[in-house]
Formats: C-alpha cells, structure tokens, sequence
C-alpha cells in the first residue's frame, strides 16, 4: 500500500474539543473537513475546519503555526468567502496545514487554548455558505449499476450502450446550478411530452428526482495540454463533498437528444457544505472492484494500477426522504437507499485521466461529480428513477401511508455520508439537505 | 419597427480617425466594436474600442466625458483586464458609453484630439487578449440547416429528431475551452472507433473540424428563480462575436451517448478579439423567417413576435482555409463557406427564453453560441462534415491541387463576419483566425 498516513490519521488521536471524541461523531480530529461559514449576528465569511459539533477559523489560527507553509495556507484564508484560494495551493501546503490544525486541536496541545476558544464557533449557531465558488462542472456517469438501471428503461435488451466500459462518459454541466445544501429547490417549468400527446406542453416539471452523488473538487489546476495520468490524478484533487444532482426527468427524456441533458439538470445541483479532504480520505481510499470476466481492460492511458492509492474512496451514502406529513406527523425520515462509492466502476483518478485526456486543463475549483451512486441490490439505488422504475412501482412511505413515483412539493430529501474501516476512526461527511418547492405561478 | 436607433447610427456620421471613413472598412464609427488589448511594450492590459485601424483605451477617455453614466462606463474599464465589469452594467451604461465614444471620435468634435490621440494605438502593433471571462458557456443548435445536414449522416430517412422545433436544444459547454483568436489549436487525442474495429484506440483525432458560430455574450445577469420573457431577452445581450466550435467528429461519434458531446469539444473554442455590441446591431436585426407551412408554431413561452427588436442578427460569415502548402506557394485563402446568420431557425431572444425558462439564471460573462450556422445552399455549410458530407466527398483546392476530408496540421482556418443594409453603413466583425498543430507526442 504506497498510501501516505501521517499523524493525523492516528486512530490514538485525541481532541480537547470534547464532542471531537464521541463515538461516531462525524468530524473527529482525524476528518478536519473545510467549509465557509458566516458567524452568527457577523457580516463577513470566514473559512472553517469542522471539529466536534464547533467550526473553527482558520485565518485566526495562523499566528500560532511554526511551520511557514502551513501559516501561509492559513494566511489565504484571510478574508476569503470561498476555499478557492486554499485549494489553489496544493496539495503539500493543504498537508501541511492539516498537521498543523491537527496539532492545535489535539488533547497534548496545552500553550494556545484560549485563542483558539475564541476562534471556535457551534456549528448550529453559524450559517454555513457554499465552500467552493464553481469554475467548471462536469458530471460523469461512473457506476455501471446507475448507467445499467437507467438504460434498461430506455433499452430493455441492451441497456449499457457499447461504449461504457471504454469511455468515462460524462457531460459538462452547468456550473451556476451548484449550490449550498440548504438553498430551496423549486421545481422547474419545462417543456413535457407524454408519449400519448402529439406536441410538448410548458408546465412543472411532474417527474423530479433526486441523484446521489460525490462532488470532487479540483485543487491545483493542470495545464492545457498536458494530460494528468492516472498516477499523478490525486495529485490535483482537493476534496469531496456529497452531492444531489437534482433532475426533471420529464424534462430530459424529451430535450436530450442528440446533446445531452440541460434544462432537466440546470434549475439546481445541491452541495453538502463540508470538503473532506483528499488527505483525510487516505484511510478510506480503495481501488475500483476487478472488472467482470469478460469486461475489457480500460485503454492503456486510463488503466488505473488497482493500487489503493488511486482508485476510488469507500464512502456509503444514505438517501433519506421525509414528507411534508411525515414533519407534521413528527414521522422520522424514510430511508431510500444506501450506497458506496466503492462500487464505482470508473475512479476518481480514471475521472481526471479521461478530463484532462484530450489537452483541456482543469482550474482550481472545478467540480467533477461522479454520477449517481447506485449498487446492484435493491436497496443502494441512488435515484427514484431506479427505486420505482421509471416510476412504474411507487415506493410505500410506512409511516404516513403515502406513496412517491416522483418528488412531490415539500419533500425533503437528505444526503449522509460516512466512510468507516477497521482500526481507522470513522469520519461523518455532514449532510445535503435540501426541500422541494412549488413550481412558480 | 421597434428598433432604437440613435445618433450613432447615422450613415452620415463620420470619424476623425480618416481610416474609419474608407468604404468597407471593418470598424467605421458606426461600430466601436470592444476589445481587450496589450500595447505593445507594455504590460498591462486595456479595454479598448476599435474605430477605422486603431484602437482607443476606453479608461482614457473617462475624463472628458460629460454624461455620468457614460463617464461611470468608461471607469468600469480602468485596470480592467476584460469587458465584465463594463458587461455587467447593463445595456444604459453601454449606450451612454457608445454615444459618448462616437462624440468624442466624430469629425465634428475638436477640441479634445491630441488627448484622444495619446489614447489611441494603430491595431497592427497590439496584442488582442481575450475581451470575456467566460463565465458559463452554452452552445444552441439554431440552425435547422445543419441539424439537417448533420441527422441526415445518422439517420437519412428522418434527419430531425422529433424535439427539434420544440425546443431550442443546447448543451453546456466547457467554459475554460474559451480562447481568443491566434491561439494555437492542438489536435487533440481521444478515444476513437472505427465502424470496423471492435475496439476503440487513443490515438490523435483524425476527423477535426471547424463550426461557424456566432457567441452571444450575457451583460446585464438575470435572477435565479425568474425566466426572462423573449420580449425581455436582448435587454441581457452584451454583444456578439465570431466563434469557431472546434469539433473531433471521431472523438464525438463515439463518445456522445448517452449525455452528449464532451472532449469532442473540449480542447478548443475560438473567439473573435472584437465583441460587436448589440446597439451597433440593432440596425442589422432581423426577424428570424416565418417557418415553413407545417411546422409547429413555438410554444408560447418562446413566442418571438416577429418583431425586428427581437429576432436575430443579419450577419453574413465566411469560412476560409489556407493549408500550409497554400501559404507557402503565396495562394490566397479559398473560401468555404458563406453563412448568414438571418437562416437561424432559433432567435437569439428565443435562445435567452429558452434558457432561462426553468428559471436558471444568466450570469454577466456566460457565452451562448448559436450552433453551426448553415444555409439552405451547398456554399453556405458551416463545418467540414457538411461540406465533405461526413468525409465521404472531399474538398478540392483548387490552388494546390489539395484535397481535404477533415482539417490536416498547418491548416488555417479564419472568419470573416459583416453587417450590410441598405442605407446603413456596413460593420465588419474583425477575424476569428486558428492553425491547427499537430497532436502531442
């Protein structure tokens, strides 16, 4: 395993943030993931590193860093609404920086406590903004459960078209479309055809639904015509969020060809406000599954070495919807389903090889989403698409007795994440949350 | 007609800049097209406008105008290194600007010449930088001709796919693919697949193409959650330029399904230098035709009226192509195309409505590209694809006994635009010119 463990990792590790060390807390000293948060009764954003249930400034710390690389990531924190200027670094300032929070937080860490008491912040008293301002967007179309589910509607016989064991497929997105978890989702207008009418009609979107992803952010650019090889893709990955991809799937039957997906994905695309970074994840980093007998090897240029150290991140995702009468009836949220992004079949460093495979540069900022994240049981299927078929097998909500082919206003759909592994601490990924509004008159 | 037009329009208007007044001159003070340029020697760069075969730095002049909105205009451009902050004023700022620039150059006004001459620099001696931050790029298929030309090579007995007069379909582009005219264009590699092979191999592109487009910039942004009426759009319309969709057709054929062209495009999007602003158009604008007996009438949400004031941009393009052989043996370029923007079956207005019709909004900076611009004639096709019918009919040079299928290395390709009507003066568009190189090694 040629993964780089440090310190920081040490499941020994300890914080004298107290709520960092309860059992299954989501940001235990080992995760420190970032985000941009806004003081309550304050004007001004101020980036964060999440330990316990408190939100810690990162600019306010730098005075108190020896080391000169990791004070001068901290110092670009300093009146900075977004991670961009962080991200930009790279990878040894954001370590760096890392190891230096992890000190400073650490239970052995005595000299500057009061300092740091008062840049500490309760998480449930900040609001948190969107961490990462978007250059470019793509979403890829990486799990080949998502990719065979959704085709098999299309193309009962032959649902995964000839090129998915070849080509990471995937298609830019719009980047104005990502915002914080939180942020309402309205339900879009759009052009709908049924099968059964002669022309479109303009209405609400009647078949909303929701895509479970991970959003993977870019740190230090790569430079136009310079491909990224597959060895050196994490290199230029920052971190990661949960991700809902938002769809009108009414919309996109009917306007996608020849093109791809537009106005169906464009009204919203949700992000969780926490980045767990690429380091955090070493722990929890996995080769993609050996292909099936039979599959063909990827194109030497996208073989990824099925080394740890590259591939894809063992991270299991929750799905968790509740009604407008599942609230009212202080009904607790129904899960839909549970998956893991080990299942992938293309990696994260197969994701940025493919991107940058053709000459084109990544910039600082940009967001690759892996696609929906769909297992092959029943129960990780990472979209109502897939879950009722096409909306064909309406789920039941036990609680309530409702049933759901589709989104319906006031739903709320919630996103956890967690990435867990023997002898390692566990680390939470926050949550995406986010509730579906009426269409506008 | 609704059309405004205004003192700057007038045919009579001539400039003291002498090389504006020459007949058929690009940039008479009718146009005042925007650019973005370095002088030479220097090193920072400036937002300029272009009249006859100079180009005036905007900021200079900030002090001798009167008007505050325009005076407020000409600020925005001050250390600006592209057009945004002036974009993002809205179209009154830039009428005030434009009216106060035409004062100031016309032949009439003499009392602040050897200012104004200071500020002045003869084009052939400056660097044309990029005048736009792209913010998001969207690329429309306007054209009913090349929707033809290009579904007849897939499917001969229904080139149009049912949605075409629905919907004005677009996909995302990607944004960071946005470089200005001059720089170089690189063959990408990509996956590619012959019909014959079982397999596909990474291997430099063989079928490389030009698109004729025209970009629509967005100035004034419009509000998330609110869709701009199509009477409303053009007051969001910067301005336009020349702009060349590079396109690795093998790349495409065998990437494209199911969510549309992604590295197919991405290495490469040219833009002419000078940005045409919508007031200089305005007496160029067109209804876009009555459709053809039969078609659907658009739903009433992307109703244009007809009227001059919305429609689209009466704009003849050529596509020229001069090999490495034609230049070294002194030939002039052989034209292959001429297009006119006046054929799209999707106004620009419509685009605007369309776009933003699931209530997505426009940021100052996103680009709209129309689409490859074809006519109904076989010398007004806008790419390679449709001139050589998919390859299958190559192109005879008649200078250098040359043929051409798709683009070879050393070829380059340029764009001409101009607006003409009668008892107007004609406005040129500058040139949107590129030499591919050969793939890396």
């Amino acid at each position: 395993m040629s993964l780089q463990l440090n310190a920081t990792h040490a499941p020994e590790l300890r914080s004298w943030v107290e709520s960092a060390n309860q059992p299954g807390a989501d940001f235990p000293i080992q995760n420190l993931p970032l985000a941009v948060f806004r003081p309550q009764g304050g004007n001004t954003a101020c980036c964060g590193v999440g330990i316990g249930d408190q939100v810690l400034e990162i600019a306010a710390c730098a005075p108190l860093m020896s080391d000169p690389l990791a004070r001068s990531a901290a110092q670009a924190c300093e009146a900075a609404d977004t991670l961009n200027a962080l991200m930009a670094l790279g990878p040894e300032a954001m370590s760096a920086l890392r190891a230096e929070l992890s000190s400073l937080l650490s239970a052995n860490q005595k000299t500057h406590r009061e300092a740091l008491q008062r840049a500490l912040h309760p998480i449930d008293r900040v609001e948190l903004l969107q961490p990462v301002r978007v250059a470019g967007y793509t979403d890829f179309f990486a799990s080949v459960h998502h990719a065979t589910n959704a085709g098999r509607l299309f193309r009962p016989d032959a649902p995964l078209l000839p090129n998915y064991k070849y080509v990471p497929v995937a298609y830019s997105g719009r980047a104005n479309s990502v915002r914080v978890s939180g942020a309402p989702v309205q339900r879009p207008w759009g052009q709908l055809k049924r099968p059964d009418q002669a022309a479109p009609v303009f209405a609400p979107a009647q078949r909303l639904d929701f895509e479970v992803e991970l959003a993977m952010y870019i740190g230090a650019p790569s430079r136009l015509g310079s491909p990224v090889a597959v060895a050196n893709a994490w290199g230029h990955v920052f971190g990661f969020s949960l991700l809902n991809d938002w769809s009108a799937r009414d919309i996109q039957s009917w306007e996608y060809q020849p093109l791809g997906p537009f106005l169906a994905k464009s009204f919203a695309t949700s992000v969780a406000p926490w980045v767990i970074t690429a380091e955090a994840l070493a722990p929890f980093r996995q080769a993609v599954a050996a292909r099936p007998e039979g599959d063909p090897a990827p194109l030497p240029h996208l073989l990824d070495t099925n080394d740890q150290a590259h591939g894809t991140v063992n991270v299991e995702i929750e799905a968790l919807l509740r009604t407008e009468r599942m609230r009212a009836t202080g009904a607790s949220a129904q899960r839909l389903s549970r998956s893991n992004a080990s299942t992938l079949y293309w990696s994260f460093a197969q994701m940025v090889a493919h991107h940058t495979s053709n000459g084109s540069a990544l910039d600082t900022g940009d967001l690759l989403g892996s696609g929906t994240i769909s297992g092959s049981s029943a129960d990780a299927l990472g979209s109502l698409l897939e879950i009722t078929r096409g909306g064909s097998e309406p789920l039941a909500i036990a609680a309530t007795q409702e049933q759901r082919s589709f989104l319906q206003d006031g739903d709320e759909v919630s996103f956890r994440g967690r990435c867990s592994r023997e002898g390692f601490i566990s680390i939470g990924w926050g949550h995406c949350t986010n509730t579906v509004l009426a269409a506008s008159a």
